[in-house]
């Protein structure tokens, strides 16, 4: 689904940025770059900033005008850094990835157009845009890298791809351990609690707040069965020096 | 309250990937850039990458150790690329900002860390996380270059930023009470890996992944200043128990 979405760079200066765009596009999973009149590519810089995406590279399109680079296209979003004076349907990276993904999903063509290093897209060429997309950067320091904006866009259609594939990434794993029961904290406090006064923290006469603290500690943790059988054995080894039985360490 | 968050980068080889991140950084609005003995800095590759950001190059803190560049941090994410033989909190880079941008607006102290080019981070620079972020790449080709995870994780940050201006901050510590810094938590594991081993329950020659796991569960815990001076108060009658010292309690 995203070989549908197109990754066009027009007029680009540094060959470096190229790479870094191929790479940044390969680690999304993006694959189809198409270069409108690049200053300089092939380039042993673009190779060396590529780091491994050279199969973006050597796949790239080279064509002379963006009219080129939009062939077959359905829906085309070109990145833009400052308010235009015609006014232009303007929608953030989110919407961008999610537009992108929405589309290719329904089999038709996409491309996303990034401008000039320094000079962005023009005016006419921001006119052949469905939508504008603006990062919204610092308005106090707005130039971000031409790599950088690619990896942006892209990150956002990979997380949208991600998202209808039904793998957002969320929090996994730590969840998928099992959880101390609510009996087991019970006995965990109570081991702890005869513990404390066996080293003299607790002194049962004057409790103090002492064990509602550790509830409210331990009791927001989450616990795990694993982290639990841990802190039970801190507790057996303790009591054991408490009564001057011999340890475990053998030194 | 962005100015509460903090990027960090190991052991950075590449000058230039310095000078990256600070812009990426900049433009995200970020600020305060600290580096754990990068290979090369200052350099000309850096400034050049930089393009602009020249001051936070120029801001940026040099230290020796991850140890010192988290100092009065309360809440650590570190970017992974592999899966770990421990699991621990995952998240994706969109929690990841809005994790940041929630404590922030607590008033805490927020750090981002990078790992090396190629190595990443190491697994005792990760276990000094409480998450573990995983930028959701292709896992035919995950190889994101340094300054553009740097883009992603401040580029998500200041998304959540922007969702939040105008809006009272939604998460306040349930009762304000102060949290643990990260160097507090250091000098607990400290005294708690020394009192295992007093007791003979962890060993020093096999230690597992004991400490680990103990790091993985109050690392979550968001500790508070009040519990923790309780926690140091346990191991220090411990340790006093194991050294045949009167103890407190009168019996």
């Amino acid at each position: 689904m995203l070989q549908n979405i197109r990754v066009v760079l027009v007029n680009t200066s540094h060959p470096g940025n190229i790479g870094g765009a191929a790479r940044a596009m390969k680690n999304m999973g993006l694959a189809r770059l198409v270069l409108v009149q690049p200053k300089e590519f092939p380039a042993a810089d673009a190779s060396a900033r590529a780091s491994g995406a050279d199969d973006v590279l050597e796949n790239a399109q080279v064509v002379d005008s963006l009219e080129q680079a939009l062939v077959g296209c359905n829906l085309v979003m070109g990145t833009s850094a400052r308010e235009r004076s015609i006014p232009w349907p303007l929608i953030g990276p989110r919407e961008c990835g999610t537009k992108a993904v929405e589309h290719a999903l329904a089999g038709e063509e996409i491309a996303l157009v990034f401008g000039r290093e320094h000079a962005g897209l023009t005016n006419e060429e921001l006119q052949r845009c469905h939508f504008h997309v603006h990062i919204p950067s610092n308005p106090d320091f707005s130039s971000l890298n031409l790599a950088a904006a690619v990896q942006v866009l892209s990150y956002e259609v990979r997380m949208a791809s991600l998202a209808v594939q039904g793998v957002a990434p969320k929090v996994e794993k730590a969840d998928a351990n099992e959880l101390a029961t609510m009996d087991e904290m019970e006995l965990f406090y109570d081991h702890l609690e005869k513990t404390l006064v066996d080293i003299g923290f607790l002194d049962p006469a004057k409790p103090k707040h002492l064990m509602p603290r550790m509830r409210r500690l331990y009791g927001r943790s989450s616990v795990e069965r694993t982290e639990m059988s841990i802190l039970r054995g801190i507790l057996t080894e303790t009591q054991k020096v408490v009564r001057g039985e011999p340890h475990k360490r053998k030194d």
